[in-house]
C-alpha cells in the first residue's frame, strides 16, 4: 500500500510589490514542487508576481492553482473575517478570475483553488460556505479541483458536489489525535531529515506521528510544504529527494497542459 | 449619412463597499444603454458589485466591457500614476480577468475593454503603452473590442494589431477645434435637450459644435455619457429618446451572447 | 431630574475618495450637532475629508473625536476582524494620530474617541481589549473621553481607568428588555416624530420603550444618530427642534476649545 | 574645515504585514546610526512596525522622524503620483501625525520629516510643493527639521520659511557633475570600504567623485546609507568605524529627547 505517485504542493507568489516571502526562493523551489499555489492578490501577491510565478511554473512544468486569501495585505489573510458566505465567494471568484487570465496568456490550464490561511481553516469547518465556496468553482470550470483537509467540511462538500478534492498532508505542520493539524503563527526551524522521514512513513504506511505520542491513519493526496516555513527550501528538497530515493513519482493530480 | 446603429455606453459598478457613485442609479441606467463598462475594482467596484452589475447588465440585454484603472482607489483612478508599461498592462490584465470570471458565471461573453480616467487618457497619447495593452487583450480573447478616441493612439495601435476600435463620442464633455475633448474634473449640471440636441447633430452630420465656436466633423461608433456626469440618468433618458425619435436604434456593437 | 443639558453626537467624515456617505449632507448636519466623530481613514474618511470634516467643525463650534474602525474599507469596518489586542490598539494609535495632526492645525484639541462600528461592539464585550485600548488613549493624553454603551466592557474599563466615559442613548436603534441594542446592517425609514419622541423620553424620564413592549430605565449623557441612516439629516434637525422646545441646551462634555 | 560632528541616517520600519525589507535588519542597523527616518503607513510601515520602531529607536537613543510617502504600497512610493499639491500635504500631515502618535506614548519629540522616494525627488524640483508642505510641518511643530539636498527646492523653500534644513550626503548613491544624485532602481552590491572612502573624503574634504571622473564640493548635514541597499548592514557598519576612526562624532541634528 506504498504510494507509487504523490503531488508535491507549496504557496508560491506570496510576494507583494517590493517585498519577498522567505528569502525570495521561488525559483529554487519551483522546479522542486508539482503544484503551486499562487496568491491572488488579497492576502499577497499582485498582477507582477503572478504573471511572474505563472510564468515560472510553466517553465517548471508545475500545475497551477488558484490560492485565494481573506481581503487583508496586513494580516496576510491570517486574521478571520466576519464577512457573508456571499462576500468571500465574490471575493474567491474575483481573484481566480484574474489568476485565471495570467494563465490564459501563457496558454495554460488551471489546475485548482485552494484557500489560504484563516479562510483555508474558515472552509474547514463551515459547511455552508464550503458548499457555496465550490459550487462557484465548479460553475467557473468543471475540471477544478480544491486542496483541502481529509474528512473537513471542505472535504464533505467536494464530495457533495462532484469537485474533486485533493486532500493533503502537512509535512511541516504537527498533527494531534483527531488527525487536526496543530496551527502556530511562529515556526521554529524545522530539521529537513526529521521532516523527510515524516513524509516517507507516511508515504509508505499512511501513519503519522502526533504531538501526544500516538501514531494514527492519515489519508492524503498531496503534500503540502509552506514556503514561507523557515528553511523551507532544504525542508522541499530533501523531502523531495527521500521520496525519489524511494521510488515515489511526484507529480500533479492533473499532468499540467496546455488549453 | 445619417447612422442608423448607434452604441450607447456608460461606466456602471462604480461603487465601492458601502458607498455609491452619484445617486446609485445604475438600476435605472443600466436599461436604456447598449454596452456597459464594469469597474473592476482597481479604481472602483468590489467583487460584490461587478457580481451584480454583470446581472443587471444581463437582465437588461446589455453588453458588457471591463473598465480597468489605475491601482488608486482614493483618487477614482483620475490621477496619472508613473508606472512602467508592464505595470500598467499587467494590472490590466488581472482586472480583466477579475471581471471575466463574473461573466463566466452568468454564461456571459465580454464584448470589450475600455480603460478608465487617467489610463484612457495617458493611453490616448501612448503609442508603446496602447501597443503593449491591445496586446495583451488580444492574447486574452481576439474576440474583444477596445473604447478609444478617435485618432488617438490607441486608436492606431488597435488598428495595427487588428483589434477592433469602437471610437467614441463624449455627449458630456466639450470639444475644442483639434478634436480632443476638454477634460474638467469638477462638471457643472447639463441641460438633458442641449445633450441631446448634440448627439443628435453627430448622428445626423457627423458634426459637433466646438468651446470655441466652430463646427467640426466627428467620428465614432458609441456614445459615452458617464453615469458620473451630475444627472446622469436624465441625460440619457432624454438621449435615447431623441435617438428613438429619430429612428436610430441603439445596440451594441456585438450583440450580447452566451457563450 | 430632566436633563437640562445634553450631547448630540453624530458620525462624520465617512467618504472615501470619490465617495460620500448618504447625500453629501455632512454640511448641514455638522451646524445641528455638538459632538462629532471623524472617521479616520481605515473604515472610511481620507486625509483631504479628514482635513474638511475638523475645519467644518471648529467653523461650526463642535466638539470633535476620533472615530477609528477596523482596517476594512470595503466592509467599511462592520465586520469583525479576528485580530490581537495589541494590533487592534496600535490600529487605532495610529489613526488618533493621524487626526490629532489636523486638529493641531487648526489649533483644536480633541475631545473624545468613539470607536466605530464592529470595533465598538467588539470593545463592548470584550474587557481585555477594552482596558488595552483605553489605556492607550489615556497615554495619549489624559483629557480624552470615550463614547460607549452604559454598562458594556468598554464603560467598565473606562471607569477603572479613570477615562471619563460619555454613555451614548441611539435615537435611531431599538432597544430590547436587556438594555441592549438590536443592530441591524439595512435600516429602513424612521419617523423624525418619533425618533424625537423617543428622545424627549430618555431625557425627561430616563426611559426608553424596548422592541418587546416594556419601558425600561436608560442612562445616558449623549445622544447619537447616526449620519448614515437614511433620512439622518431630518432625524436630527427635529430632535434638535425638539429638545430645544423642552428648554434643554445641547453641549459638548467638554467645551471645544483652542489649543 | 573637517568636519567634527556629523549625523548618520536611513529609513527603517519599512516592513509591511509579514514582509520585511532586506533581511529584517533594522535591530542591528538601529545602533548605528542616529537618526532614523521611519515609514508612515502609505508607502511601507504598518502600525505595529511603526510601534517597535520608535521603541527600537527610543532603546538605542536614536533620533526620529516621519518618513512619508505617495499612497502607493505596492509600488514603494517609488512611483509618481499626479495629485494636487493640497492632496499631498494632506497624506503627509495624516502620515505625520500618526507617527507623532507612537512617539508620544514613548515620551519622545519627533525629531524631523524626510519624505520618501519618489515624494522626496517631486519636492526637490517643485517649489511650491516644497512650500506648502514645509508650511504644514512647521505649523505641526516649529521645531521639525527637513531632510533634503542642497541646492533643492525643498532645501530652498525650508530656507525661506525657517524651517531647519539638515542637508544628506548619499553614500550609497551616484553623483555627476551638477551635483545631482544618479537614481536607480536596482543596485548592485556596494562595496563597503568604498562606501566608507568615500564617505571620509566628503567629512574631511568636502568633496566627491562623479561618475563622470570628477571631483566636486559638497555641502551635508548628514550622511544617508539607504537599509534596503543590498549589504547595507555591512556598508553602515564600515562606514561607522571609518568615521570613529576619524575622530568624528555621530550624533543627530536634534539630540534625542523625552517631551
Amino acid at each position: 500500500m506504498q504510494k507509487q505517485v504523490i503531488d508535491l504542493n507549496a504557496d508560491m507568489g506570496e510576494s507583494f510589490g517590493p517585498w519577498q516571502i522567505g528569502d525570495g526562493v521561488d525559483q529554487h523551489i519551483m522546479p522542486l514542487i508539482s503544484s503551486a499555489n499562487i496568491a491572488t492578490g488579497f492576502h499577497a501577491g499582485d498582477p507582477a508576481t503572478m504573471a511572474s510565478s505563472v510564468s515560472l511554473a510553466k517553465a517548471s512544468g508545475v500545475a497551477v492553482g488558484a490560492h485565494p486569501g481573506y481581503r487583508d495585505l496586513v494580516g496576510f489573510g491570517r486574521r478571520t473575517i466576519q464577512a457573508s458566505v456571499q462576500e468571500l465567494v465574490q471575493d474567491a471568484v474575483y481573484q481566480i478570475g484574474a489568476l485565471q487570465a495570467f494563465l490564459q496568456l501563457e496558454g495554460m490550464r488551471m489546475q485548482h483553488v485552494k484557500p489560504h490561511g484563516a479562510l483555508y481553516m474558515a472552509m474547514a469547518s463551515d459547511e455552508a460556505l464550503s458548499y457555496a465556496f465550490l459550487q462557484a468553482v465548479q460553475q467557473l470550470s468543471p475540471q477544478l479541483a480544491v486542496y483541502c483537509m481529509a474528512g473537513s467540511a471542505t472535504h464533505r462538500a467536494a464530495t457533495a458536489l462532484g469537485v474533486r478534492a485533493i486532500r493533503e498532508f502537512f509535512a511541516d505542520r504537527d498533527y494531534d489525535t483527531s488527525g487536526s493539524i496543530v496551527f502556530t503563527r511562529k515556526m521554529g526551524r524545522l530539521s529537513p531529515p526529521a521532516v523527510a522521514d515524516k513524509v516517507a512513513l507516511a508515504c509508505r504506511d499512511g501513519l503519522v506521528d502526533t504531538v501526544d505520542g500516538q501514531r494514527i491513519p492519515i489519508e492524503f493526496d498531496s503534500i503540502c510544504i509552506h514556503s514561507d516555513t523557515p528553511g523551507a527550501l532544504e525542508l522541499i528538497r530533501t523531502t523531495r529527494s527521500r521520496l525519489l530515493q524511494a521510488g515515489i513519482t511526484i507529480r500533479a493530480p492533473h499532468a499540467p497542459s496546455t488549453v
